[in-house]
């Protein structure tokens, strides 16, 4: 039998960093959110969903935050299709008050998290990213717990079949 | 030793009824609250911080909704003055946009999760609600799944001992 090195602290969110994927096709939002943001979180920016595919895939983004008024493809559209291959990063749109009921629309489908309307204001934006990051952390904790949960338990239940046995 | 019956799925928050304890001074606010959420939530309300401490001293409140603007306590008070004795239901602020920097702090301090601005919209509010209480949901289960581990290692430890022993 292998032995378990449990400990209930073995699994804690690596918080030092909250990495957040702003997409906008306007480059002074980019600047103006790398500028209020850099700081406190690992920034990384994309001025198109096709443009942030490759940083998706490279580095562990928890936090995504999309203009919803784009070119090629709306915030909607990108977050939709990158749903199945991301579920994780928790989905913040960007949006007009006239954009409103179409974004209700999208976060009872599960493809937006929540919203925050245009302009953004620093404060509230903040408070938005970290309760986002909460949620991002508390599902992943969660998740393992239940992991380590069923590890352990499958551990005892081998133990006590043996004490049966013997 | 007392054998733990343990069970992966032991815990599962018991999602029927989100219970939501809505507190304004104005009566017609709490009756169009009722109106708009009693079919979706078990809903109490009261209409001042006084009139609120019997329900959360016999009720099972997973989320606390206030407005901020009330005769003898604003709703950052009352937030505040519960804080110790009831530190797990969401908190939730209703005001005006003219109060925001005193909201922005005192969810700073910890005594609002978030606000929402007046006069609330049904859709929106409910969406906050239903955020509010998977956060409320999931503290709660990462709270029950670490107690679980910790009793779980507990067994495992003692069972490992009793074997180094024979």
């Amino acid at each position: 039998m292998v032995f378990v090195d449990f400990c209930v602290n073995l699994f804690r969110m690596d918080t030092n960093t909250i990495n957040i994927l702003y997409i906008d096709d306007e480059p002074h939002n980019l600047n103006a959110f790398r500028a209020s943001f850099r700081r406190s979180f690992g920034v990384f920016t994309a001025e198109s969903g096709a443009a942030a595919l490759p940083i998706l895939a490279s580095e562990d983004i928890h936090i995504i935050i999309t203009d919803q008024r784009m070119p090629n493809m709306t915030g909607v559209e990108f977050l939709e299709s990158i749903l199945t291959t991301y579920p994780d990063p928790i989905r913040i749109l960007l949006t007009g008050y006239s954009d409103l009921s179409a974004v209700i629309d999208a976060i009872n489908k599960g493809q937006v998290y929540l919203y925050v309307t245009k302009p953004w204001q620093e404060d509230e934006l903040r408070l938005n990213l970290e309760k986002a990051f909460e949620v991002f952390a508390l599902r992943k904790e969660n998740k393992v717990l239940n992991d380590q949960l069923m590890l352990v338990n499958e551990q005892l239940e081998f133990m006590l079949r043996q004490k049966l046995l013997s």
